[in-house]
């Protein structure tokens, strides 16, 4: 298939830095990708982002009438994207399977990863890593594939047991796993048992080994010293029954998804927090971008991650009910947007964590992808600054083996203009009509029970938190000891 | 150009694991990598890989006519070796030049790595890393080129500078380098200044943040906030006027030395230590298995590490004399040997490190690359155990990306054996047989003056050790406070 470059103007952009992968387009006029297919090239569209590569609709040859090729914009990663549920009429025999196996007990975290593996997030892994896709993980950040090129996979996705379990397990090739409620989960099959170095796979994952990572407290620490890989079976669809799992659509179920609206681009916008009237400016500025670069049909796919986060983080169901009102209140058009729920824990590894959250979007079917500022970043644990330089996730994110084929999108920041009384994309110039309103800024309005300034969030969704923050506060109240007068 | 595979058995080698990539190659019957150049497949030679890819002598077209490849049993990264050193008659106005900047005062260890960037064994990197570079190097471990291929780049080679240094420079975008002895070493053009995130730099590069890493006290601890890339120019040729600089052959030289030696395979063996009879055999095994292999004339490249190495390995000096002893005895053979330094420092990075240690020698002209056990490991400096898995190395490296051109020989444990009184591979059948002198072993041997099992050095090259390690301990004595009886 031949390369094609259209350069399209956006002459009322300013200009800004080149990431080098699109540099290297400019200079060659092609770009040469592993599927080798036709691209677009456009001028900057966003702040930093100098070129925005638009794969077309294509279909591969070899994945012609496969089931979710059908929608594709983009392709999962490996071609096919991976469904490790076994079909309804093999569950029982499989049940019975599981349980004449020795078994690992899944923490919920492990249960959550279960979940992403399963879905075919993770495609074209097939199941907990074994010690080669493990190294490469860590070491590369992606994963080579067997026609030589390279899927990005930046987070090592292990389970990890302890001696009593490896003595259990003993010889056996396969393991029953049992999630956190004590059902019989799935299967681990052909499976490698190999040195779980804590010590390593944090540094080389977080760029630190201080205490008081989220994860690394929650999951690494507990763990056992060895590492269990294989290939997945899952025995049923992953529930939680938890009121939200409608929410949860699989990468096959949000592709299908973006067929039915007959989407003709998907950007992909990853949150944990709740939406702003900033990123609702944001998210209808990317669309009337896509738009104005000839797209018909541009939708967002506003995609909160569902699994593990740190305690002061707001609650899924919260976010949940608070991006509920932002759709109903239209501030983000409910007839192109899918809300639905990412179930990734999260790691807080910054610019390490990025291209995990871009590569499982585009198993997703999204073929653009938002980047803000420190994306998954959080404070250093131990000092005073950001863990990571705000801008290294962007920076890195532009550049990651493997993430190729997607559009990175990384947008200016939006702070409260004082001038106009409304969020909008921050202007260097009147810097003093800004105000910055942070996560801890706009928790202490919502706490304090003091109303942010006009236009900053739409009132239902403030309401939401607010109650949040009330009934934390009522909580914390009733476990503070009485002071004497 | 198509791709032949061709197999040889060799029935009187031990089943072992395969490395992903020649798994690969088998499963494919064919290897894509990006020069698309022709490869003979073998069967494992070595206790550990599986295959030997040996890529045919083959000019690329767009190299045909360029000095360096001539000699190229394999292409340098990047198609062109650097070669930074500007021609003699432009050194005096670039003197005068570069005396007209602010300056960035080198240390001893920035000025081995200005040695190592000039004569392009890190090749296609033209000067110190910017931001880009390094933090592909951080999280990838290689750097994309402009045809999106990827060149292996583990170690980030940067340049500190400290906050006044940086005021200083201001906004000019060339420096003047300044050596250790104060002499005016080269320029540094088109600069960009970036943070130095000391503890990010090195939990990535070793895996580790524990106190006592020997390249992190002597370089990184005592190291500004600030990293300046740029591209080098080298004033003339690097000396160090130790007496040693007949050895520090250029991968230009080699390149050509193994020209005029008609070599038709080069296999780089790396080394910070004395030379044993278990080096010794795996070496003469080696050169026997590529004869096996059809090669007529395979040149051993001896390549003693010349850069910082921490205090209590052997001297540089001390090991050149060991080993011209080990080639006077003809334990290694002269016709068929090269002993050069590699005047790279040292960082004791393990898997990372070794990356390195491979990819530079690609850029001298070898086409195999020898990797034993932990290569570039050490002790952990907090806790009692290897830093690294032993097997990581290899493992690592037959996967890492950019050295798929690359040969890798992981080779099996040679060690004393009692019945035969001479150094052999490790026979684990009758283990009880064989005897590890490890380099603190060997070392308390000579330290003792005690004689170590014979066969197990030559004597002359014995004899170096022991008189080193007598000079050492009249100067530890020398310094020992007198004790009251």
């Amino acid at each position: 298939m031949s390369l094609t470059i259209k350069l399209q103007s956006f002459p009322h952009l300013n200009n800004i830095n080149h990431n080098n992968h699109a540099k290297n387009i400019i200079k060659n006029k092609t770009f040469s990708n592993q599927n080798n297919t036709k691209i677009l090239l456009h001028k900057p569209i966003f702040g930093y982002n100098p070129l925005i590569i638009t794969k077309c609709t294509k279909l591969n040859k070899r994945m012609q009438g496969s089931f979710m090729i059908k929608s594709s914009l983009i392709e999962p990663d490996g071609g096919v994207l991976v469904d490790l549920v076994v079909p309804e009429n093999q569950r029982d025999s499989k049940i019975l399977e599981a349980k004449s196996l020795p078994f690992v007990k899944l923490t919920r975290v492990d249960f959550e990863w279960v979940h992403v593996i399963c879905e075919g997030w993770a495609s074209p892994l097939k199941g907990f890593m074994r010690e080669n896709e493990y190294l490469q993980s860590l070491h590369f950040n992606s994963i080579r594939l067997e026609d030589g090129s390279f899927v990005n996979m930046s987070l090592p996705i292990v389970l990890s047991i302890d001696d009593e379990t490896k003595g259990k397990i003993g010889s056996s090739s396969n393991v029953g796993l049992i999630g956190p409620d004590g059902d019989c989960v799935g299967i681990l099959r052909s499976i490698e048992i190999f040195k779980h170095n804590k010590e390593e796979r944090i540094a080389r994952t977080w760029g630190t080994t201080a205490p008081g990572l989220p994860y690394v407290e929650e999951v690494i620490a507990p763990a056992g010293n060895w590492l269990i890989g294989g290939d997945l079976e899952v025995l049923k669809p992953i529930k939680y029954n938890d009121g939200l799992d409608n929410y949860r659509l699989s990468p096959k179920q949000l592709r299908e998804e973006f067929d039915r609206r007959k989407a003709d681009a998907v950007f992909a916008f990853q949150l944990r927090n709740p939406v702003h009237n900033g990123h609702a400016l944001l998210m209808n500025d990317t669309r009337q971008r896509l738009l104005d670069m000839g797209y018909k049909n541009p939708i967002l796919l506003l995609h909160p991650l569902g699994g593990f986060t740190k305690v002061d983080d707001v609650p899924l169901d919260v976010r949940m009910e608070q991006h509920s009102k932002v759709l109903e209140d239209g501030v983000l058009d409910p007839e192109t947007t899918i809300v639905a729920i990412f179930p990734s824990p999260m790691h807080y590894a910054g610019p390490t964590e990025v291209q995990w959250h871009a590569k499982a979007r585009i198993n997703a079917g999204a073929n653009f992808y938002i980047v803000g500022r420190d994306p998954a970043g959080m404070g250093h644990p131990t000092e005073k600054r950001d863990l990571y330089d705000p801008d290294h996730g962007k920076k890195v994110l532009s550049m990651a083996p493997g993430l190729e084929k997607l559009n990175i999108l990384p947008f200016r920041v939006a702070a409260y203009d004082t001038r106009d009384n409304k969020m909008a994309f921050f202007d260097p110039s009147r810097s003093k009509d800004f105000l910055f309103i942070s996560g801890t800024k706009m928790r202490s309005y919502a706490k304090s029970g003091e109303n942010p300034p006009d236009g900053f969030m739409c009132p239902s969704g403030w309401k939401v938190l607010v109650n949040y923050y009330e009934s934390v506060q009522t909580e914390e109240a009733s476990q503070q000891p009485v002071l004497s007068p």
